[in-house]
Formats: C-alpha cells, sequence, structure tokens
C-alpha cells in the first residue's frame, strides 16, 4: 500500500516505522523538520516538510496515487481538515483520523470519516484491565 | 473496588466516570482544581485537590484502603514515581501507570507495575486497521 502520514509526532513516527518494515509504501509529512527525528534510523519511506492541509503538498507526497491518508498532527481541526480534503478532493480509499475530543468524534464519523479518539479507547482498556483483574481474583 | 485516579485530565476524567457507574468507589487526584471541570456532572465519587506523589495527600484519598491506584498524569516520571509509592509503601494490589515513551515503558514494567504506552497500543492499533481493511477488499 501507498501510505501518507500527516504528522510525525510519537504515534506517526512510531506508526510510520511499523508499515515501512512490512513493505508499505510510507510518506510522512510534518511542518517541523525536526520531528522526524523520531523516525527509525533505517527508516525507508519519504520525509517531507510540509502542511498537510495545502493541496501542493498533499500532491508532493503523492496523495493522488495513495491508498491511506492517516492524519496525526496534535490539532483535532488540523485532523478533520486534512481528512476531508483528502477523502473528498483526493479521492483517498482509506481515511484515518486522530480525533482526542471524543464529542467530536462522533460528529466526525458521520462524514464518512474513520476517527478515533485515543481517549476513549484507552479509558476503555483501563476499565477492563482492572475489571479483568478483580475477576481473576 | 477502591479505586484511586491520579490526573483528571481527559483519560482520568473518563475513566472515572466509567467506575463510577458501575458502582465503584472512585477518587480521583489532580493538583488543579479547574481540571475536575471534565468530570461528569453525575459523578458521584469524591475529587480531592492535591499532588499524588506526597503521602497525605494519598492517605487523604484513602490509598491504605485502595484496591487499586492508576497514575495518569501528563508527566511520565510523575506517574512512575506516585506509582511506586502507592506499590511499595502502601502496598495497593493494583497499580497501573500511563507512560508515553515506550523506551521506559520496558524499563518499568521490570519493578512490577502494570505501565502502558498509549503510543504503542494506538500506533498497533492503526496498523492493524490498515490491514484489515486491505485484506477484506
Amino acid at each position: 500500500m501507498k501510505i501518507v502520514i500527516m504528522g510525525c509526532g510519537r504515534v506517526g513516527s512510531r506508526l510510520a516505522g511499523l508499515l515501512d518494515i512490512e513493505g508499505h509504501s510510507v510518506t510522512i509529512l510534518d511542518t517541523d523538520a525536526y520531528s522526524f527525528r523520531r523516525l527509525p534510523a533505517e527508516f525507508g519511506g519519504t520525509a517531507l516538510v510540509g502542511d498537510g492541509m495545502d493541496d501542493e503538498t498533499l500532491k508532493k507526497a503523492g496523495i493522488e496515487e495513495a491508498d491511506a491518508f492517516i492524519a496525526l498532527t496534535q490539532g483535532d481541526n488540523r485532523n478533520v481538515m486534512a481528512a476531508q480534503i483528502a477523502r473528498n478532493i483526493f479521492k483517498v480509499p482509506r481515511v484515518l483520523c486522530r480525533i482526542y475530543d471524543p464529542l467530536r468524534r462522533e460528529l466526525f464519523n458521520s462524514l464518512g470519516i474513520e476517527s478515533f479518539s485515543p481517549t476513549t479507547i484507552f479509558a476503555q482498556m483501563l476499565k477492563e484491565k482492572l475489571e479483568a483483574g478483580e475477576e481473576a481474583k
């Protein structure tokens, strides 16, 4: 798969590394070149400085041939905006988007974008861990 | 169960609400009283202003009778410090700890504290989502 990732923070850089190891063609975007220090040394994909909300940058990243786009910046609004561009303008088949705010997430899922709230996922996981431990007693 | 949570951010407040609804006795600590605005309006547990690295605060929070302690502040070091106090001084049976840095997490798991890195969990989950979609084609 050809995959474009926006945001080279902890999760973006880790995901880029995981996908690259498995042989996917990965391009990762960030507005801050310094953030690429997080990529694994053996990363074989492309790291591109630029803004994923900008059409020209997205074209340079190969969005027109991409099978998937994943928005992982720190800003929910930026993620949603870029995800909508990828989905509606460039017709990328899979568009995933991180949204911290659980209320917004519900809204954006209704717009046809697969969005995930780490808040919700993590709180639920901790609750299940705790309760699983209790049952085991 | 009696559960003490340190850190009333997005995940802490959500977890407190989930556990409270299910009938657990929840005390949530934060150094910033304003953070308690995130708790659900119907939250029936205790919200206590104070630092979870301080013995007296932990005693006030009922740490001596707690079945579980969960460290969810934004600081990995604070989370680990408090988790170690809960585990080693107050002998809390279950101690869970969020650690953003995956390298540190490996170290702290070896100290007998159940720690979780949302970074690792979320990157792995996204990778699996992407690959599951590919197989379905």
